[in-house]
């Protein structure tokens, strides 16, 4: 189980479209789920309310800019070895404030993307490729685009 | 003026969607055009057909994973110091092939968006977004979504 926890809703529809596309894509190989909460200027309550949905049985991934680099291989072995323990991960993403360190320190990994920053709804749809790559690497399916 | 040089046409209309929609964007601040070649297994194919859209005179940016990483205010003012010198930027982004050493020797300057692989399409609109968000940044004005 897959849940993508996040912050504010996402205007564009090509955006919406790919993210609907990738969360298809990756329901072939796991159940996936996205969970949006409302983002709010006072970063306290958005951490309420982000903390509703984290449940410390699960394997939370934090996405930080300054969180650890992998490569879309790495990144598909991590997985994979996260799931021999663990059948329920949830990536939190933040919003253009970013997260909270409570949020932060009950992060099992933080996870970055690029030393560059991006719109929260395009990094969510980059974030769900990447899954979805993942999952074909590790069934050894091509996938060259 | 800014030129992307890039190999493959884009099937998805989200993402033909995406980068149009940042094209527009960035046209407000600076003449753009997208050029597209046609993909080649054989990649000195391919390296000839993109050379003839490269001119030495022009700054030349490669994208490797392997190549620089900036953040987006240091991207921001990267731009706007090659704007003193040149008047012309051409990126270059390759096939899932990579580009050959060839291109990546002309370059001025090669630069990473991610220790990950992308889509090359999904890469197209995450450059373009970030060229966008420079633009804003160099222009002052706010951005954050």
């Amino acid at each position: 189980m897959i849940t993508i926890l996040c912050v504010g809703k996402i205007k564009e529809s090509y955006l919406n479209d790919m993210i609907n596309d990738y969360k298809k894509r990756i329901s072939k190989y796991e159940k996936i789920e996205i969970i949006e909460v409302k983002d709010n200027v006072d970063i306290e309550k958005e951490t309420q309310e982000l903390k509703k949905y984290i449940n410390s049985k699960d394997y939370i991934i934090a996405l930080e800019i300054e969180g650890k680099n992998f490569t879309s291989e790495e990144f598909a072995k991590r997985l994979d070895n996260i799931y021999l323990t663990n059948s329920h991960i949830t990536f939190v993403i933040g919003s253009s404030n970013g997260l909270s360190d409570e949020i932060k320190k009950q992060a099992n990994l933080a996870l970055s993307f690029s030393s560059f920053t991006f719109p929260h709804g395009l990094f969510r749809a980059i974030l769900l490729e990447q899954i979805y790559r993942a999952f074909k690497i590790n069934n050894n399916e091509s996938y060259h685009k």
